[in-house]
């Protein structure tokens, strides 16, 4: 098999065990992304030779003195700090921005062995939902999803096994399910934002996609991210309990995810689990409009220094929310900032009662076009309630293009969240209906 | 008058109308930091040729073409990126630090026209309470506090006539008290942290330095800081209704911010205002164990990477916050932002209900050596509450240092705050018996 398709499992194993050096495997992957790049268009910046260049640096590291993931491949979000490469955020105001600083994240990555491979695209300040230039590499006549496109689309299309993106509504996990792939939010904060641009701070979430949750808890371990509880090695579907959760927003759901949860919650009983579904209460009926109103009054905030850099760069979405054009006033946003803040400990009590929450990932497949990356109505209450989310890929939708659904769990019940996900996982993924073309 | 005494409106008045170049105003500025470093060591980085070419490049900017505050000095915490100065947070990992990137706040004040004269100390990372080099002016042989040291200290001498800090627990409120002069915390979030390094993502706070009011709201105009309700341009004090909220830590209180408080509602009340005791309920007691937990926990994630980077250069409090020494639970993380974000309409509807509410900024005056920048224990209650808050000046210790009194209003009422501000703030400089001798 071509090193690029392995998971960073195999890979990692092979460097270990000496079969495979980090540079073949950064070349099998430079050639996979030489073959594609032009229909999938996954990259702001990628230079084959600093690639190798960096590859070779780390075979060089005498393996005794080698890090946790030594030669792990990692597509970056291009909102998020490295120090070699620009960092452009999807904004002609940040055309060729390349101060020399690496984020907290790829601090950690680095200091444990990674391979930055370059920078991936995001919609405009991942704030609006029209596409970049990427493609979905199971149909490039659509949309990966946004604001995270590029991670998602590049570790979708094996040109990376792993990337990193942000979710400040539902940016990690929509990509995921339009791409075909795991995409795991965790709890806000447990990863250090720091060096990501600024949308939101209240929501503003660092995320991962993988094509296995064995990979996704490879870059958990990294960040220290603990439960209370100590970390169960193995879950098994029979007996446990899920929980249903359409939330406010299902009258938007489309076939392909009406479908999708049903099969799911299906599949899960066929495996013997208790499947019932949650009713929300109507307090959690206002998550939608809180939410929106956070990320248009946090955003005149956060982008005023562009306004005053140069508006004219800036779309008129943006412009709109730092003139503030919907009149949303502070009363507003400290009442969404309370209003969501006291249903936190509640949706925890919730989800404490399931070995996770089954809810949809998406409205339906990914659509066609660039021109919008879709919608996050269906992720953007889990950003704003702080808990662990990650998209379990297996079904499809009426033009075979992949459909994820999310599992939910309580705050800081990360790990808990992986394992069970890899036992929903597997059956998703053997039955749930979608085959991997590519 | 020398320039460098000046206040900014002043100032900004002379340079407008053509008395005063900002080449001037820089070089008195420079000559003040030039007879006064060796005794308060107030700056990490300033470079007077650097300083001098960028006051001649704003004085060639065509008056019609300026912003609205050009020629604004200001001092710059050393924890808050300026894309042409270092960047070292009090730490030796990051000596010669240097990214050329301007924070979202340093974006915002030089494109309205600042003048960045240099970097101020800092405790490490903003997080410990060991002291930088930077003496208290009105005593050298006394703490500046902390953590934003330098820049509350060089507005105190009159090397800078503003300053930019930032607080955490009382980095901000805290230093203005021991160098006598007034420091504005605002809402959380009302201004953007980008750029400023993490320590607590739900606590960090941008805050600034001034010798008036007026300057501190000069400062707030830029950053599009609005109250819902139309600002009140005077406020009276006779006929208003102001409370004191001595808190559950009012037994750690010394002899001299116990007399600051109480002359503080004496003088309130001999100029025609009614004072009251806020009684705060049992809830509020948890908060100062409640603060603690969320720099505990958060600094977990925060300085993974230094950790990872060099733990050798981390102080030992710092490597046991992420080593999690004191085993604080995620459990107890999320009761504690539960438990706080459940107070702060509390306080509101509270605060509502008076000018504004009267607390100790600090424990008492400035305490003898550098060993301690001293403690921000009746601060970290409203840094967590996210409410605004103003130390006002005028009051002073048994060793004529100065003492200052915290106003408190409720979140996004920080224009009003200012108003009523300078109203009491007059009162208290005339009355409170303290007296600049610099």
């Amino acid at each position: 098999m071509d090193p690029y398709r392995l998971t960073v499992t195999q890979a990692l194993s092979n460097i270990k065990n000496g079969s495979l050096t980090i540079e073949q495997y950064a070349r099998s992957l430079l050639s996979r992304v030489q073959e594609r790049d032009s229909t999938v268009q996954a990259w702001t910046h990628l230079e084959p030779d600093h690639v190798i260049e960096e590859a070779r640096r780390l075979d060089r590291v005498p393996f005794g003195e080698r890090g946790p993931v030594h030669g792990l491949p990692v597509a970056v979000k291009d909102l998020i700090y490295t120090k070699d490469m620009p960092t452009q955020y999807g904004s002609p105001i940040y055309d060729g921005h390349a101060p020399e600083l690496d984020a907290a994240s790829i601090i950690v990555l680095r200091q444990a062995g990674a391979l930055i491979l370059g920078k991936t695209t995001t919609t405009e300040f991942a704030s609006t939902q029209g596409g970049p230039k990427t493609c979905n590499p199971h149909d490039p006549t659509r949309t990966p999803g946004g604001s995270s496109s590029g991670s998602a689309a590049a570790v979708g299309d094996f040109q990376a096994p792993v990337g990193i993106g942000s979710q400040t509504g539902g940016s990690v996990i929509r990509p995921g399910s339009f791409n075909g792939v795991y995409a795991f939010k965790p709890t806000w904060n447990a990863i250090s934002r720091e060096g990501l641009k600024f949308y939101s701070p209240i929501l503003d979430t660092i995320g991962f996609f993988a094509r296995c949750v064995d990979d996704l808890e490879l870059v958990t371990d990294l960040f220290d991210i603990e439960d209370d509880e100590a970390v169960i090695s193995e879950f098994t579907v029979r007996g446990a309990k899920f929980g249903v959760a359409k939330t406010v927003v299902w009258p938007k759901a489309g076939p392909g995810t009406k479908m999708a949860l049903e099969s799911a919650a299906q599949l899960l009983r066929s495996h013997g689990a208790e499947v019932e579904e949650v009713e929300l209460s109507s307090e959690f009926d206002r998550m939608p409009e809180w939410h929106n109103v956070l990320t248009e009054n946090e955003a005149r905030a956060t982008f005023l220094p562009e306004y005053r850099l140069a508006k004219e760069k800036l779309s008129p979405f943006l412009t709109g929310r730092i003139e503030n054009v919907n009149k949303v006033s502070r009363a507003a946003q400290l009442e969404a900032y309370d209003g969501i803040a006291a249903l936190r400990p509640k949706i925890d009590e919730i989800a404490k009662g399931y070995a996770a929450i089954l809810t949809p990932s998406v409205v339906d497949e990914a659509p066609l076009g660039l021109q919008s990356t879709g919608s996050p109505v269906f992720n953007s209450m889990w950003t704003a309630l702080h808990t662990p989310v990650i998209n379990i890929p297996g079904f499809k939708g009426a033009n075979d293009m992949p459909i994820g659904i999310s599992l939910v769990a309580p705050r800081y019940h990360d790990r808990r969240l992986l394992v069970v996900s890899k036992a929903v996982g597997a059956i998703f993924e053997a039955e749930g209906g979608w085959e991997r073309k590519l």
